[in-house]
């Protein structure tokens, strides 16, 4: 059986990390803000509101939503946008992705001040984990997925690692990620020929394919470290990760659950970045 | 015996369609113009500069020289960028690379504008390429080597491609490039563990170490594409790719050769992305 590699213990260990530094802040009469800008009603978008809003009162950061309607004008949303910008009582800007089709993300994207940008939307962010550096923000799901390698010691440094994503909110800026820590990163994707090939010859996969159970045993072997960052609903309407959970976990040498895993982690990096971000103002 | 995947037939394609575009240019009274910023007089540096005026002359691109000391002040060479981004007779920038010490590479990449950012330094046009976006500039060595790929038909699709570098000049912007093309890619350097074996797994190799001849057969086998970007100088201070290319030649696929190969793709590109930068104004 595989070692399980929950993310609440990473996530609470980043928690208690953020809780000191704000601490130190507000006795500096500073206190972490985050705005968040949710257009519309979406029942997913309110619950994770309601999960941020609530890990935001746990440590300490002040938390305030800005609820337009779904069809607010382009030109409406900049201008919010950039009355945050100037705001210095907000340190960090969360604008709910995906927006209505009416508005152009490209547009929404250069507008977030890049100081302020803790769920790094804006090109110049992305480009400094495209170059590496990675003092600044990063997307929330990749860095999650390095904090549960890093908290549980599983070395990277000349190690191959297999992402099975090539989007921008996961698996680019993974495999960037997992290079500046000396790993050899192969990116997988929807055409890849052989991939089970390629995992089985990994030390460790990640895999965000987003479709349910995808991975079974064929994909693994005893010695494989599964980071999944998928969640889908299967066929039984149930939460799952891309690997078939009870079929792989007997078989690989650790696992990340789902749920459990990569996004009880998530969270708390926003919240870290928002903690960054007022400390850089 | 390998097929040589020569660069000057590559790089006359490209000329060719250069010389039309501006022709079409020239009727509507548009001269692309390059304008080179050179610090100092290295012999390499004039040397390349030489080189790209040639080529420049040949296919009807103006290219001016702003030779200035190389104890240039910042704050003046940030001037003359400036000066150049609003000259409307100059379509695009290249600074001569690396820059003198003193001076920040960051704060000058910056300067420069993006719509006249030729050689791709700016943030803002390589996060382009990190999004897949390969419609604005792109750095010109992964370039070239995507376009030796594309004039010899050679399949990337669901194929597996091994990157020996990961610099933000070649490695990381050329993966970007070949996940565009669907490729299955993996990024190694100097921290890979048994490159042997992940070299000899690949459909095409592009080795970019900068070590004359240190690959030699164990890494290939006879169905390896090898794409060398390397130039540096063999014991005999000649110049040389990464490979070993009396002893590889024999025995792989495909090989470019040094020089002749990636290095003679790269000033066309670098020219053609003048012309595109006269198109977009």
């Amino acid at each position: 059986m595989a070692e399980i590699l929950k993310g609440n213990v990473v996530a609470k260990q980043i928690k208690e990390k953020m809780k000191r530094d704000i601490e130190e802040l507000k006795k500096h009469d500073r206190i972490p803000t985050l705005a968040i800008v949710r257009l519309g009603d979406n029942p997913g978008d309110i619950s994770y509101e309601k999960s941020i809003i609530k890990n935001c009162d746990d440590v300490g950061i002040k938390s305030v939503v800005y609820e337009r309607d779904v069809n607010i004008k382009t030109e409406e949303l900049i201008e919010l946008i950039e009355e945050l910008n100037k705001d210095n009582n907000i340190s960090g800007i969360l604008v709910f992705r995906p927006l209505p089709k009416h508005i152009d993300e490209e547009i929404i994207r250069n507008v977030i001040s890049p100081e302020k940008d803790v769920d790094c939307m804006h090109p110049l962010n992305l480009e400094r984990i495209f170059e590496g550096d990675m003092d600044g923000f990063a997307p929330c799901t990749p860095k999650a997925a390095m904090e549960i390698l890093k908290y549980y010691d599983i070395p990277l440094e000349g190690k191959n690692v297999v992402v099975v994503n090539r989007s921008m909110v996961v698996g680019k800026p993974l495999a960037m990620m997992l290079l500046k820590e000396n790993a050899t990163v192969t990116i997988c994707h929807s055409r890849t020929q052989n991939l089970e090939q390629i995992t089985n010859r990994a030390d460790v996969v990640v895999v965000a394919l987003g479709k349910a159970k995808f991975f079974d045993e064929k994909y693994f072997n005893e010695n494989s470290i599964v980071i999944d960052v998928g969640v889908s609903l299967d066929e039984n309407g149930k939460l799952s990760g891309d690997a078939d959970y009870g079929i792989v976990s007997p078989i690989v040498s650790k696992i990340t659950p789902v749920p459990g895993g990569v996004g009880s982690v998530t969270t708390s990096i926003l919240l870290s970045q928002v903690v960054l971000a007022c400390k850089n103002i």
